[in-house]
């Protein structure tokens, strides 16, 4: 087990007239960090289930702290660890660059149904999800 | 008739490493601009029409001329007028801050069938929105 | 004291194709009402010190909680208090939609001194600015 | 020669509330590839002049044309060509999804100096960046 890595350059979109990475842009990197470790794991980010409703995982948290800006350029080293609950995924993401850590973030999603036009109705992960999920799992 | 007229100030997500606004953030303030020239003139951006399809202006062409580069919290003056053909809406932007202009832009939209699943279907702009939007109209 | 309020409407730019604001916006949107509250309180969010060197509120921490989705063309109402330490600002954020709480959310900025190509230094909150915010503290 | 190839995944940040990628997305990716093409012929984005002064390439002209949507997930298979005036470079972008034209794309950039708190002042392309630039000049 270990976390699933990814890696990431700051694009100039992703910058700020302060000269470095706008704080945005790491929850843009998170999301993405987290779709790319889905698809990893072979876990759709939305999925329809046999009685026609699609299952998605809204956020209810998302949170980040800052240690060092990033640049125009940078590569930065994305580790992704994610924790099941019942209905509920956390997902924490450490940020590297060069080897000095930059930030980390946190992020909590619910496994739903989307009813069309309806508030989201949390439902309990899928035994097939949390199976694929396990080699994510954040070291003891 | 006279152009639609409206104010915008430069955020500080709208700016870049290079100190000013980013050029895409001119495609968003027009977008912006559009869609508050819309509800001035009582016609909405999506209107489920009596067959139940929705009907929306998907775009098909965005242009931008940029002559001077605007920065973190200046206010800019948008003036904004729509021509329209037989399906179509053709928006010209013009922006200028302090007095002097900074950029123009023109967007085209087409009115549209949105069929579920399916490619957007033009279809002829209704007279009651032709009648609302001629305030808006160019200056011969 | 009371806290700061603006309003803010969903932009189609903050959408996602899951039919609703993307999570980040609320990141945006707390920075700008953060910038608002700044100017209506006298405080440059730049400002150049007397030794040529400027001074900003580079941010060490972000988070949000969301309770409820908002859609294109929303109306938020943004209710902002500000907490001053020695050399930190701690902005708390509620968000609400026709009367209902749909997110919070709170930033932690620090005074620093901005040295160019060198880490951003801290710097105790001037008095001036204490007195400027003593105004949005949030109640006992 | 041939034109820069490159390829971009739709993220779930491109989208928007009408369930595709957003129009001002091609404008973040067309930037992006630019900025690939220059890393590849070895091309800084911003380069120290011997003056001390920096050159860049702000933009004074961006558009687009879009034919077919795309939508979160989908891979796009980006063609950069870009053709030197005196001190411009055009650069012509043209996306496909899955073999199919969806949408098309055109900047120009003035290569200037950026004298600090002035207009760019343009300054004629240097040799040794025609140069490696010559491999990605459109077919005649």
């Amino acid at each position: 087990m270990a976390p699933f890595k990814t890696r990431r350059r700051v694009e100039f979109r992703d910058t700020d007239a302060a000269g470095i990475a706008h704080f945005s842009a790491f929850f843009f990197w998170m999301e993405s960090a987290e779709h790319e470790l889905l698809r990893a794991a072979g876990v759709p980010v939305v999925e329809r289930g046999a009685d026609g409703v699609d299952r998605s995982w809204p956020r209810v948290s998302a949170s980040c702290d800052y240690t060092s800006a990033v640049r125009f350029g940078d590569e930065l080293d994305i580790a992704v660890t994610v924790m099941l609950g019942r209905s509920s995924a956390t997902y924490a993401f450490s940020f590297a660059q060069a080897g000095r850590s930059v930030a980390s973030g946190r992020v909590v999603a619910v496994h739903c149904l989307m009813h069309p036009g309806r508030k989201p109705e949390p439902e309990p992960v899928p035994a097939a999800v949390v199976a694929r999920l396990a080699a994510y799992r954040p070291q003891a």
